[in-house]
């Protein structure tokens, strides 16, 4: 039973209205030309912290009662849902205790630091990232919120296609998001499903990080054979939750590769005049290599997020 | 006499509004800690050709009766103005002639004929220019848009304060914007004066291009010294008719570094998201570097284009 309905995600979105950015959208008729279809891009790199991680952490948090909140929240992530957690955390004025692999970019440690969160570093493997986890839940009795298997934060991230389908002024023919753990996926197969149903749904992968493309064939979640590829925001395997919502609604996983994805994030920071990172681009690079399957469509893409390090930019361009 | 007024200003912004994009404000917490102040950003980055220029070219060429029209529009730049006029041609089925210096970036050149634009090259001196201009003039009969000294221009530049100050949902106590030929500030003092009387206006100028500082010491217009910026919008010297309108309402020019503006336009992509030229960082440069003048006020900057090649950008992080 998914516990996430159209009224839910109407919940959330006043919800999180305080604590978010409503995020503009772009149009580019150049890359429209370039696309041969209709695009309008959902700019969550212009959400606060950078990204839509901000949406989930920000309702899974608001959802807790006043003593659960007290305890604090706390999180495992190098990325932007550590940056998510910490912000929210930090304006409702509660804890936040971060565990973060030892071998995490100083630019993403900084981040999480400046939002005033507690890290807790540990060796860069599962096992350490969970086993420090659990040490830091039982001695602070913080509540975890997990990057995106966990329902709160996939209706938190619903409020996004929500919000898309909602200042378009036209009825979307799809709407392409980038996969990773599949929250900010999941929450857009909702919205579709509840406010759109007409609107067809993708979900863009690396071809260096493919388990959402594998496990939609398999029918169950397969992780990737082999992990390789820029965008860093997609690394993660799909959560159980998020597979469950896959599985009803998807249409179809498209794979790009990494030549594609930094072909796609220039012609974004060209004609969009956005900064976006790695991961982002996944859904530009999708249309373009399937050009017959967007042709003349109205295409919304949630362009995910825009963390990345000034100098990992300039070695791409 | 200036012949802009209030009436002015409002019919033009009805006038190019189905030509332009209504540009977003953004905002960032860490970057008002950084800079001491609240800081709201207009985007004319994610105006249509990626600059505020779309605004003016677009209020001289409407403006026009259609026999003129008809006849098409023709500007010597090598910058943003060339496309913002060789895109509202186009748009409105009207032939473009471009003066373009032979030494201009082919990134630039290729800009101005995606638009369909008919390009002029000649050599890179002021007098080749104008006679290039003359001769194409002569020949086709069409109406020379100058790309800052032009009322026409100047109140289409005007529209940017004038939308900046009716979507802040709080008087400014100031706007500053960057300075080149004087089109956008000229506008920006036009707008505050008649919607905004209370907000003080300030120009940034690049150290290396100081023509409008040195204008506004003498009291009449001193072209600057040498020329040595990578603010490559800022380059010319500021036009009679804006010089006239900074001296009735301009409160200072502030000098900025190259150093300073690369800094400036670092934390811009980190915190904003956005790409910008490096000209556009002229304002947050002045802000930071004159803390004083700016603490705890509420001020709005203009992010007047957001053009520049890539490979450039990455030469600069």
């Amino acid at each position: 039973m998914i516990p996430i309905n159209a009224s839910s995600i109407e919940q959330a979105t006043a919800r999180i209205a305080p604590y978010i950015h409503k995020t503009p959208l772009l149009t580019s008729n150049l890359l429209n030309e370039r696309a041969q279809c209709e695009l309008v891009f959902k700019c969550e790199n212009l959400q606060k912290i950078g990204a839509f991680k901000m949406r989930g952490a920000s309702n899974a948090a608001l959802k807790l009662g006043p003593p659960e909140q007290q305890k604090g929240l706390c999180t495992h992530s190098s990325g932007n849902h550590a940056q998510a957690v910490a912000k929210i955390a930090q304006t409702l004025g509660i804890p936040a205790h971060i565990v973060m692999p030892k071998t995490a970019p100083q630019v993403k440690v900084d981040a999480v630091r400046t939002y005033g969160a507690s890290i807790y570093f540990c060796e860069p493997t599962l096992q350490a990232r969970e086993e420090k986890l659990k040490e830091v839940q039982d001695s602070t009795g913080a509540t975890f919120i997990h990057p995106f298997n966990n329902w709160d934060v996939i209706e938190g991230q619903a409020t996004c296609a929500f919000e898309l389908i909602h200042q378009c002024k036209i009825t979307l023919d799809a709407i392409v998001t980038p996969v990773g753990g599949g929250g900010l996926l999941a929450g857009t197969l909702l919205s579709k499903h509840y406010f759109s149903p007409t609107t067809q749904v993708f979900a863009a992968e690396p071809e260096g990080a493919q388990d959402a493309y594998l496990s939609m064939k398999a029918g169950k979640i397969v992780p990737a054979p082999e992990i390789n590829t820029i965008a860093d925001g997609l690394l993660t395997t799909i959560g159980e939750k998020n597979f469950e919502v896959m599985q009803q609604e998807l249409n179809q996983v498209l794979l790009v590769t990494d030549e594609e994805l930094i072909e796609a994030m220039k012609l974004i920071y060209q004609y969009l005049k956005i900064v976006i990172e790695p991961s982002c681009a996944a859904p530009l690079a999708a249309i373009l290599k399937n050009e017959a399957l967007f042709k003349g469509k109205k295409v919304g893409i949630v362009l995910s997020g825009g963390n990345i390090d000034l100098q990992v930019l300039a070695s791409l361009f």
